[in-house]
């Protein structure tokens, strides 16, 4: 074991801890698996004084990032500085002076896409990235190489941790949103602004790295609807399990039907009987189809110190493994020729709209209904004094989303409707 | 494109047709990915009349194995044929000849891991086998690779559909397993021999290579105990639903504490909140717990033509990309410095036993399981009519499994117990 691959690691925060924790705890399991000493030869970050009770040995902290981009033995960088700028330019940056890259940055992936795999292709080295979608969940390799064989028809996947949490406690305590968010921050599951997380972009980011490995298309987020779970209520949930035999996930959805890529990202009534409807707390799952295998689902920790450093270090391990390997994720010719706008595409519906309890409510909302093409499954209405707001609860059969997102524009100007409507789509 | 990998393909049965039929399907694809033409040269069989359903170029049939085997052109050999020999004597020619091989020959491996792979070593080619455990799932890479940073603790596998597809019906339908079986049969869901399956030595050839990737250990299946699922009855899966909250699967079991491996097979009662609850009918899934990442499992066709053929192809895509990967399977050093015999294993026990409905029956039962140290958690007992065998149904507290064994030749011993009991471990 004479030669030594040297890594530098940028960013000493919780992941990058969790990566000096992993190296430090399965050095030797590591260095015999590749044949080769394996050295995290320098860790830069601003902040080199707190303590992260990880053992750091002497003279590898430093304050200068130049200290790991300019420094000709390393092999390796791993960026988790998180966000678009510095980072990008770091990864540049490294890229340019021969570095490979691991990283776990989604957010920087989801937008940069195209400058940071172009520049890795042309300077010769590899981009690594299983830890930005799923977190220690191998996830992008079995997609990219497991799956090699198929076109991938279908990616569902439940890709935010924060997300699952909030909802499975609503479901498991029939508590409210607000109440819910409030116990995750505390616990420290949600963030103290948690929009990203509760909003849908963090699982839009990551579903856009999906899409390429599964589909070969990139698709900007302005691209495709996006929707978080803050409008969900224990009503809803309830009405869910009780009328629906579901539960309501925040799903990330892409598949291709002739050509056409719907993809988009909303909570979705799941089925009890499908396989994500387990998956609880801050769980992660895939779910994929694929033309030859079928269904495949993987399931793990999708965030966290821990499970993140796993992924990152089994990146670089893959690295060291075969540092010629051309940069190749997805397939090569896209099957996509248009990506469909969420207008066109069909669904079922469940519908909360909350009305006055008054004679011929429900006769104008199915006439709303009606006229657009949009036949119903079912309604129930609960129980109310005269006079008092009710939530009607209606389940249509499969209708064109425009056509629903017109009722409801159409029902939510009536007089007796009182909040604007709640929309849930069917898996 | 100018490069040719050429493919030779032994054993033209379910899986090899599904195999030409990936091939055919989504050859551009695969080029794509490699950047090189892949052509499936030769299809050796000793039948090569019967139609399969897939289009074979003129040309490509042949029923001489060494169209194969002592072709220079030949690059990557597929080893469909199953069973010990000559597949074992194929394989080892094609490595002999500097050919790479392909196998989802459970099998064989789990009985000639060691010369297979040493073959591999010396003749500096690679042999790949994700269709061994799992069909399509992408499971031995993301352990071997994906996994990398882990040491693993614990692997759990539903990974035989014929076991999980009786399992499931008998639990959905109630029915008992002769029927369940039967029905099973016709459906093409068991074989016309079903022991190999039902008995769980289908399940230990795939353990033992999961324990070879995930232990670095091999351990002959002679050393392991292995029971399968014939001796449930509906009564023991309605009392594991009703009273334990729980379902019966057959699990492939291998976890590590301090340095001791227990492996093992047999119907195991599993908590309906856990994953592998969820994973029916044919469907298989492998739950993996790494020291760094937590919890992992992934799910997907266990077995099939096209399912089986998805991985089969994906090896094949995978030697094409990196032809010189050294063979390198699992941890090179192992921490197992012991198996530890059945006997030592400590677990919680559901126990039934059919005895007469006679004053004193409860007394001397639970005199016996206190004499061995085995406390009780719960009895319970059908009602009958006097002198008439009914089952009592026992559930431990943790006991030692050779005090279990010791008590149950004790108790069915007695006059009054009028069938062997069966006993299920609890997860």
């Amino acid at each position: 074991m004479e030669e030594t691959v040297n890594i530098g690691l940028i960013g000493f925060g919780t992941i990058g801890s969790g990566v000096v924790a992993t190296l430090n705890q399965n050095i030797q399991l590591l260095e015999s698996k590749v044949n080769k000493k394996v050295n995290l030869k320098r860790i830069v970050d601003l902040d080199i004084t707190t303590d992260r009770g990880v053992e750091v040995k002497p003279g590898v902290l430093s304050t200068n990032v130049d200290d790991i981009l300019e420094d000709d033995e390393i092999d390796i960088v791993i960026e988790l500085v998180g966000g678009y700028q510095p980072a990008l330019n770091f990864i540049l940056k490294a890229m340019e002076n021969g570095k490979h890259v691991v990283t776990a940055n989604k957010a920087l992936l989801a937008k940069h896409w195209q400058e940071i795999t172009d520049s890795a292709q042309k300077n010769g080295v590899r981009i690594a990235f299983e830890a930005s979608v799923g977190g220690g969940i191998p996830l992008l390799a079995p997609l990219n190489d497991g799956l090699t064989a198929n076109n991938i028809e279908t990616i569902y996947g439940i890709i935010n941790g924060t997300a699952n949490y909030i909802l499975t406690k609503m479901a498991a305590e029939g508590l409210d949103f607000d109440t819910v968010l409030k116990e995750a921050q505390e616990m420290g599951y949600a963030e103290a602004d948690p929009t990203f997380d509760i909003e849908g972009h963090d699982t839009a980011q990551k579903l856009i790295i999906l899409s390429i490995l599964g589909f070969g298309v990139y698709v900007k987020q302005e691209r495709f609807h996006v929707e978080g779970i803050t409008r969900i209520t224990p009503d809803d949930i309830r009405f869910a399990r009780e009328e629906l035999e579901s539960v309501i996930k925040l799903l990330a959805i892409a598949q291709i039907t002739d050509g056409e890529l719907e993809i988009r990202v909303h909570p979705t009534l799941v089925p009890e009987t499908h396989l994500l409807a387990a998956v609880n707390d801050v769980f992660n799952a895939v779910y994929l189809v694929g033309d030859v295998v079928g269904p495949v689902l993987m399931y793990g920790a999708g965030a966290g110190m821990m499970p993140t450093a796993s992924a990152v270090v089994a990146d670089c391990i893959d690295i060291i493994q075969d540092m010629e390997r051309p940069v190749a994720y997805g397939p090569k010719e896209t099957r996509v020729e248009k990506i469909k706008d969420i207008s066109e595409v069909e669904s079922k519906y469940y519908l909360r709209i909350t009305a006055l309890d008054e004679p011929g409510v429900l006769h104008s909302i199915s006439g709303v209904l009606s006229d657009l093409d949009i036949s119903i499954e079912s309604v129930s209405q609960k129980k109310a004094d005269k006079g008092e707001a009710v939530p009607i609860f209606i389940v249509t059969h499969h209708a064109l989303e425009k056509n629903v997102q017109e009722a409801l524009t159409l029902i939510d100007q009536m007089d007796f409707v009182k909040e604007e409507t709640v929309l849930i789509r069917l898996l």
